[in-house]
């Protein structure tokens, strides 16, 4: 919607259907000429387990899930792009209502089993008339990317994954779509995310999962260090594909779903990096040495988000002196006369100075690359966090400056 | 050094000579075509009282001076321009030595009142050849002016203050300059500003002032959100004018100069905001109703810090759901239903929504402007905060992803 194809979109992938999920798409005209309905029918039973936002101003679909999620359970969810439902007043809390019962007579299902999200613009009430309208005659059975097209903003390229899994000898599917690309940081910011599989997997145990991988992937992102109003990711588990139902994290015949469960939520989160507003460097920040895990994530998401280290790479610049600034900046421990700092594999500073086998030459043509890894070692511990970011680049400010979000 | 003038400007100030104070700069030839060095000599007796930057990977001047400000004496202020020596091993040390040697030699004075402080690049060392060459054969009697030139790195003007006040009868001058530009933040980011007073304080008293007025001038500006290595504030009291010595903050005889003496910073820190890299708007933001004067602040600084504001703003575009999403994003108490927005005159959302009054066209005449205040208040106390920072342009990325600092 705004800005050109970022140079680091991937084509979206072939997923296929998910059985006991329904995809539909609709144009409802109430503000952008793509399809900005993502309407998708799930199947009895289905479990569902979530992240939202913490930022104190959250929208009115926020506080919904927020209350329904104890329960667990999901048979809708309905997603559109184009307004926030974030400062509207009264009106928030009346789209939600007229949609939760819209939703309800077309399903038969219970309020507390419809998930909503909204994202756009904050501060101007959703057109209720023409989302109900979209709900009632317009939409169509689609597929994933149409979806992934119709919950997108300024997104410049459409975002998912899919992977399969075995439980118990039973293939599983996992499919995900996000949108996010400016505004990225810890705390969910302005990124919505939908993940659905086919295990059968209690929420409980769905919940656990998602916190454990929040850390190490959503958490771990971050664009402009802005949070947003409206964040969400959902998973949902619609357990039509057999196997016996997970109810322990901790089941051996549950470990591949696992690690492929935190390689999916990565691969969503790093491509709301890769849509990053105005991106021309995909960054890396590997903290190790600190003298805890939270301890390097802090330094590391320091990093991430000082201007001036983001500014250096836009300008492809190996300005080492800024990132030893941010990291002094993050108020962690810190062995000044230990630290070290690497661009890839060039040593650029050990024991707190410039390094003895420093390559100029060699740390400027790193810059120039697009896919940028900077590691630091702070020499008080045994703490290691990765997190993941973009450059703040001309292109940021021209966005920004002109769109209204 | 870097980008053109700021448009916000200001001629440097007409400053008497203070008794007890002599001013002397150089060019040392080491890194600037400009004087670089500035060198003040004390008359005996005069006290100091200082704030450090609190960032983890600190200068050596911060750590030279850091162990000296208890003893509150200080006869000489050395302060080059062009390297921080920051991040630069053994040969740090051993230039803050050279230099307090030096120094020593000239004036026969202790070296626990000798004050140090660099700027400029990091991770180079000194030139100590030169500088010990400067202080030994170039200085010469300069002026405030000069001096303010001497501290500069990315500055594009030179700032100044002047201010005087009584102390029981006495008249007493209040002199100081600044430098510092980008990456300014709370925790005295790359900033170094030295004031001088002829007035007879002593140094606890000094030191009690500086804190006192830390919260709402040197931690209430930020323009990047960094901190740095290096910043440092010091105030020289020399004790010449005459007046009783001070030895009670709370003396009725002190009290204008207290409010002269948060005057002074506060004029001095808005300076640094005025020379922030890029800068087209000066914004001030004033929070109220917050659950603490704490609270106040982190909403306003999270608001003055928010990249999304910052290019809203340097794009004239009146976008309060920036504003309410970056409140929101502080983690602070907000009664999101009452919370209200105000651009200048202009009230923009009350309860929680779009106000009534709005008017979209007197909101985009508003932000036209070059100076805009920004007022919120979010319905949980009466804590207030005000904190003043600049808008992110294309001049900052420029300045940025070309300069190393």
């Amino acid at each position: 919607m705004a800005g050109s194809t970022s140079t680091f979109a991937t084509s979206f992938p072939n997923i296929p259907s998910i059985d006991g999920v329904e995809i539909f798409t609709a144009h409802s005209g109430m503000r952008y000429k793509k399809e900005d309905i993502f309407f998708a029918k799930l199947s009895e039973g289905t479990n569902v387990a979530g992240l939202l936002t913490k930022n104190s101003v959250p929208g009115e679909p926020i506080l919904w899930c927020r209350n329904i999620l104890k329960k667990g359970k999901a048979r809708a969810l309905v997603v559109n792009s184009g307004y926030a439902n974030v400062c509207v007043g009264a009106a928030g809390k009346q789209t939600v209502d007229i949609t939760v019962n819209k939703v309800q007579e077309m399903l038969k299902c219970k309020p507390e089993e419809i998930y909503i999200a909204s994202t756009g613009i904050i501060g101007q009430p959703i057109k209720d008339d023409l989302l109900i309208e979209a709900l009632d005659k317009k939409i169509e059975k689609s597929d994933w990317q149409r979806a992934a097209v119709a919950i997108n903003t300024t997104d410049t390229f459409n975002k998912g994954v899919y992977l399969e899994s075995t439980i118990g000898g039973q293939k599983v599917k996992i499919a995900g779509i996000i949108k996010g690309s400016g505004m990225i940081a810890p705390n969910m910011a302005t990124m919505l995310g939908f993940l659905f599989t086919d295990a059968a997997i209690s929420s409980a145990v769905l919940q656990a999962l998602m916190n454990e991988v929040v850390e190490k992937t959503y958490h771990a992102i971050t664009v402009d260090s802005d949070t947003s109003t409206s964040d969400a990711v959902l998973t949902f588990a619609t357990g039509k594909a057999g196997n016996k139902e997970i109810t322990d994290i901790h089941n051996p015949e549950f470990a591949d779903f696992r690690a492929k469960f935190l390689q999916a939520n990565l691969e969503l989160a790093k491509l709301v990096v890769k849509d990053g507003e105005g991106i021309t460097k995909f960054i890396t920040i590997e903290v190790d040495g600190a003298a805890s895990e939270k301890s390097a994530k802090t330094i590391a998401l320091k990093i991430a988000n000082s201007p001036l280290v983001k500014t250096a790479m836009a300008g492809s610049d190996p300005n080492w002196g800024r990132i030893a600034g941010a990291v002094g900046n993050a108020g962690e421990p810190v062995d000044k006369d230990k630290l070290s700092i690497w661009l890839g594999d060039v040593e650029v500073a050990e024991n707190g100075a410039l390094s003895d086998n420093y390559d100029e030459k060699k740390a400027q043509a790193y810059m120039k690359g697009t896919d940028i890894v900077i590691k630091v070692n702070v020499a008080s511990g045994q703490g290691k966090a990765v997190v993941y970011t973009c450059d703040l680049s001309h292109g940021y400010i021209s966005i920004n400056a002109d769109y209204r979000s």
